[in-house]
């Protein structure tokens, strides 16, 4: 769960444009973590995923002070590249939803993603 | 002309994906500035425009340091919303491109754009 | 506990110096949150805390995906100001620490701080 | 010269508390660029500031659209270390001002500063 702070939001009195793409980092580095990508230890090695896109629809704003869970779903998985899906959610209400396209990069160039995360991904699909 | 400081930055090396959206709004208020939109005083009136849907394609990573444009042109003008497309620019080359979509709201509720912000646009297309 | 994540770190790999004020910023507001304000309500109301003044030290970098909890104590508490003393660990290990200076605003000027702050106070100076 | 846009910000209206400390760092890189220390490269080689200390005192808020004025100056120079002096300004209005107190870093540890930065001081000294 995640609480919106005064810093995440801006002088409209609701969390700003970008902080939901924050957010969405969290979730994202989380599920990557859970799913066993430690992004320390990646970056060092000169692997890590590079975005590049976003397609961020935004519902309804987010108030200060308000508590927020974020869903992370894989919606494709290619070669080198994974499309994950968000939804920021105050309990069953849908605040705003992202697609999410990320490329896996091995010392500045896209690599085939590490065979565990297809594994994942195989894994996630079956339950959803 | 902007530049690509530290804290816009993050551990890859790169400008952060969420600090494209700063340096978009960055523009877009300025923008708004210049064709007589004093945001400040708007939404002391509890007027503003609230970002309703951002597409962005990242084409090329920001480099620490390096001096940015960004263009603003209209692509849509409606009623109560402006779709707006910005290119991030070195020099000729493409870094990245959004659309963003603003709904004007008074008073918590989409209303008609001022009427200045019309002409405005009126003046724009005629010169693009 | 709070984990850094790549939009909390720069280009140097570790996290950015402003970093270390937003996570200070959620370790004060969850305090104040137990505490009985709400900080959301208070600012509707046109009461907020602004700070004063920051005095940090930084004593080791934060890395990226490292897992820090931050403490919470007030140093001073004086008729519409609070001084709380935080600090920044990876276990016991201490990573950086900060006296910040909260002025109590009440439509736009200093004010007396609640009285449940008071006798927060006085509980909590009781247990440390 | 800076605006402060709604990004800046958070819902007091005024800009958010580490905001001052992203101006402070752009201040503080352009002074570090006009010296001859391009930190893109600096940092390629291993080689970077890391702020050690920062004392700041904001002394009125920072409103939503605001131009602001950054000065920067070198209180103390030492072997490893630049204590630099700051003042956010609005023309003649002193904003807030703060002391960063800076260590420079050579492949993880502190190290002899550049003879460059040693000159440029003594030559600042001089005008001030």
């Amino acid at each position: 769960m995640l609480r919106v702070y005064f810093g995440d939001t801006d002088a409209s009195g609701m969390a700003h444009y970008a902080t939901h793409l924050m957010y969405l980092e969290k979730a994202r580095t989380e599920w990557l973590w859970d799913a066993g990508v430690n992004v320390a230890e990646t970056n060092n090695n000169d692997r890590h995923f590079i975005v590049r896109q976003v397609d961020i629809k935004y519902h309804r704003p987010l108030e200060l002070g308000e508590l927020l869970t974020v869903t992370t779903t894989i919606a494709e998985i290619k070669r080198a590249s994974l499309l994950m899906r968000h939804q920021i959610l105050n309990g069953d209400t849908l605040l705003s939803e992202a697609d999410v396209k990320m490329v896996y990069m091995e010392h500045g160039r896209p690599a085939r993603l590490p065979e565990y995360l297809q594994e994942v991904y195989d894994g996630v699909r079956g339950t959803n």
